[in-house]
């Protein structure tokens, strides 16, 4: 039997991991990404230079493939849609795509389908917002295009107008934060659906990126369910194969409210590769394979940080630190092959596994002072 | 600072599986083996095709890297001493592969550094050996070339001189088996030493391959140590920086008895990926890094099984029953990529992790029923 041939849409860190997984299995690899090099480049069997956001280039790319998947919102629905049309199996389905990478056809499906998820109205442009500031204090969101952090302004008096975009955007109520959960979940072609166990969040606030994430998230068991509820419902909504990420907040007041999910694997998910039975990118590849999804449950308690680039240093990487770092045990470090750092770019991330959350936070801290991404 | 630049000998799934773990560090991966696409092919940044038995190839592929190491013993260690010389890394060093890849001067080896092992005499050609028939029963070996049980003939009596080889051969007095075992042992660049647990092998009688192995090995704790320190004091023996291979008899008089070692990731370290905190794959890419050393300590029991081409059956392989095998939980299935089956063939293997022994056996004993490498 010719082995399945899987296409990839970007070749960033998440086309990387997949491939790290793929491998594992009979399948034929192709990925499709802009520039020579990228992470994932070397881990494939074939590798086209080329824009994932070009609709021929999507189209020719998926024309080759038996099932394609995405690293990357990013990308050219309509091809997508045209080569669902065609028959190529598209995961998730492009439809899901097009609600997700647009954040205010996003929140319009929560509410469409009762999802918890915080007070909204959508903004058209500077003018438009300028009608509706009495909806501050609220986070200001591009419709599309945000990521890693960019595109996203918080708005708290009239007095912030000029931090605001004038392209279409979400105006979100802020949430009064207790905690950011996210909820990992595993759908495969049949209908299936497996959870994950929710993690917990701690965010950089200099570089609003993920920074730290700990899995289980210390939630009661109650919350636990709920959360794992929501995230399993939103998928349903979605109806489609593919590994998500549902992120949400809880309250202060107790209440649980969606705030976006990705429909892929996810930096909320990376701990899963030595935290649970399944990694998220098992995950992906038992579900384009139509094998049973895997078991999500936890192996040990983990923590992930991300490796972002430091302040002040551009240019060929080096990771100080390393050596020390490695000595811990239980901790594993997955680099993600880029040749330059730049301040707050993600160069890789680690894990660590161990008995509990304390032992787990007091490793963190130690590596968060011996690792340094900088240039050398 | 610029990725260190690894090539790998041989391009088998040793070589796919340290490639996978290479991923995940800052390096720039070679690899040299004949064919268009052995399964370590697509997985590296820069593939040679070539002959690593020869001189010349072997020697032009050296001085492209930093590091070299091996995934298959059967190499130009010509090349590598000449390598060695004008001071690149390799590891093992040269010498050690001259040893091993002989087992007439291994066995040699292991008398004068007072290593235990089962008493033995050389022959050169079958009118030798007919001089030496008082040796009888023994296993018969030639001294090079023999892998996967190729190369080795039981001779239980005169009669059986027709099985015996008529090349340079190590001819081994029979040892009552009572268990085989095999420790894995890592050794860095400044003599540091690290010691996996012992693992407990079972053959498959048909083919003489390791069919199935569990981690730890249920013997001792007297046992588990005085394995470890065999295997140590090889090593430190050897004095080669490393990922090895000590494999062992406990014979039914209690005695312990070396009976090969391999200098590199082996079938016998498999289970490591999953079952312990740091691979063999990892530790290998740590030691040429010089990174510090894994940890060896298990995570949760282990086993594992070969996955092997069935009789009868050549050509475009199909894993059968993969579906419900994939159901079970702590179940991870490893391919290699290769994309035709013959009888005999290692095609994967198969990693379980769980609780305790009999539970691993329980679910071994089904997937052996479930799992059936065809062609299809």
């Amino acid at each position: 039997m010719k082995p399945l041939k899987i296409g990839i849409l970007g070749g960033g860190q998440l086309g990387r991991m997949l491939l790290q997984s793929a491998a594992n299995y009979h399948v034929e690899t192709h990925v499709l990404e802009s520039g020579k090099n990228p992470p994932a480049s070397s881990l494939c069997h074939h590798f086209t230079e080329g824009d994932i956001r070009d609709y021929d280039t999507v189209y020719a790319f998926g024309k080759k493939v038996d099932v394609l998947t995405i690293e990357i919102e990013n990308v050219s629905v309509e091809a997508l849609f045209q080569l669902e049309a065609e028959g190529i199996k598209i995961i998730p389905r492009p439809g899901v795509l097009h609600t997700i990478k647009d954040k205010g056809l996003q929140k319009e499906f929560y509410k469409k389908h009762n999802i918890p998820t915080s007070d909204y109205i959508l903004t058209d442009n500077e003018e438009d917002l300028k009608t509706k500031l009495s909806f501050l204090p609220a986070a200001h969101k591009l419709r599309t295009g945000g990521y890693d952090g960019k595109g996203v302004s918080i708005l708290k008096s009239e007095s912030d107008v000029n931090k605001a975009f004038s392209e279409p955007s979400v105006l979100e109520k802020l949430v009064d934060i207790d905690k950011e959960i996210a909820v990992m979940v595993a759908r495969d072609q049949s209908g299936e659906t497996a959870v994950y166990p929710p993690v917990e969040m701690v965010f950089d606030p200099k570089y609003n990126l993920v920074d730290m994430l700990v899995s289980p998230a210390d939630i009661t068991l109650a919350q636990t369910a709920e959360v794992q509820r929501i995230a399993r419902s939103v998928i349903e909504a979605f109806d489609s194969p593919g590994v998500f990420a549902v992120e949400m907040f809880l309250d202060k007041a107790g209440n649980i409210l969606v705030n976006e999910t990705a429909p892929r694997a996810h930096n909320s998910g990376h701990q899963s590769i030595e935290g649970n039975y399944s990694s998220q990118y098992d995950m992906q590849m038992r579900i384009m394979q139509k094998l049973p999804l895997g078991n999500t449950g936890t192996i040990m308690p983990s923590l992930m940080l991300n490796l972002i680039g430091e302040e002040g240093h551009s240019g060929a990487v080096y990771y100080k630190g390393m050596d020390e770092a490695l000595k811990i045990k239980g901790v594993y470090i997955h680099l993600y092959g880029k040749h330059e750092t730049k301040p707050g770019r993600k160069m890789g991330h680690i894990t660590i596994i161990g008995e509990n959350k304390n032992d787990l936070l007091d490793k963190a801290r130690s590596l968060k002072e011996l690792i340094k991404v900088i240039s050398y």
